[in-house]
């Protein structure tokens, strides 16, 4: 299974690629590809979220994922982050919609509890667990692409667990 | 000139063209089209996102026109209405972008002193308005689809308005 993972932000989205590899005893996550879109300050509003689509599109059209995975935003913002906010994300979504790739949301709180094991985890846990399971030398630098990693292991772990409760389902 | 105003909404995305002719002794502002794009609410956000992006593209594709006009956006809605939005004005957008068309923005108070000459007018005032200066029997339906063409007769005053002043400023 490889999974898209995208972390949106009115300044940087960040993205990652993490893949399963079961050839081994046990089953390793692996990262693929991880980046970040650092939107240009002078474009118009619309010519960054063509800069944002474009780049998205592109990483897409190399990777093929089986998921987009991405973040259900947290409203605590006040309406005009989120109305910027809403705008980088709706091309986002686009990106995985016009290709036919599946897009799964999880709230912030799903996905650290998926990576840490604790919902409440501060953003440093989160980058370090993304290292150990992916088993990288370091945090994935810029933050926004270990959100990304971060998403996109949670996306992994949910759809592991639906698939063993189903099969137990069966079974029984 | 030809000006495609867009009124984004979460359920209802209306659209209208309008056109300068200034083939009589007076300019007239005609339409050319209007609609509205209606979400099918079954659909994920993703596929409702290629939905408005799908409808807005084949109309920008058959209308061609010089620009693209769409309301400044009302920050009084909170965060989460204004995120779904977000998501909409995104879409619509890129779909000017990717085709390179200039995109102008406008906030609902210019729109309305544009179109009845007063910035606080009523909803209905400026259907009438629109009605009246596209020479229509009467007010377009929907609402939506009249807002859009109030935001594309806003843009036009707009643009005429700058160059007489510029050709104000050659000339002097």
């Amino acid at each position: 299974m490889r999974v898209f993972g995208i972390d949106c932000g009115t300044e940087i989205t960040g993205y990652g690629v993490v893949e399963t590899d079961d050839s081994g005893r046990q089953q390793r996550l692996v990262m693929q590809a991880m980046g970040a879109i650092r939107l240009v300050k002078s474009k118009t509003t619309a010519e960054r979220l063509e800069q944002v689509f474009g780049e998205l599109s592109a990483e897409l059209e190399r990777w093929k994922p089986d998921a987009v995975a991405i973040e259900e935003v947290f409203y605590s913002v006040n309406a005009k982050s989120a109305l910027k906010l809403g705008q980088v994300r709706g091309v986002a979504l686009l990106a995985a919609a016009v290709r036919g790739i599946p897009v799964a949301e999880y709230a912030p709180l799903t996905i650290k509890s998926s990576v840490v094991g604790y919902g409440l985890a501060k953003k440093e846990q989160v980058q370090f667990m993304v290292a150990r399971l992916l088993e990288l030398a370091e945090p994935p630098q810029p933050a926004d692409a270990a959100d990304a990693l971060a998403i996109a292991i949670c996306h992994i772990h949910t759809a592991q667990t639906q698939e063993a409760q189903e099969a137990g389902r069966h079974s029984s």
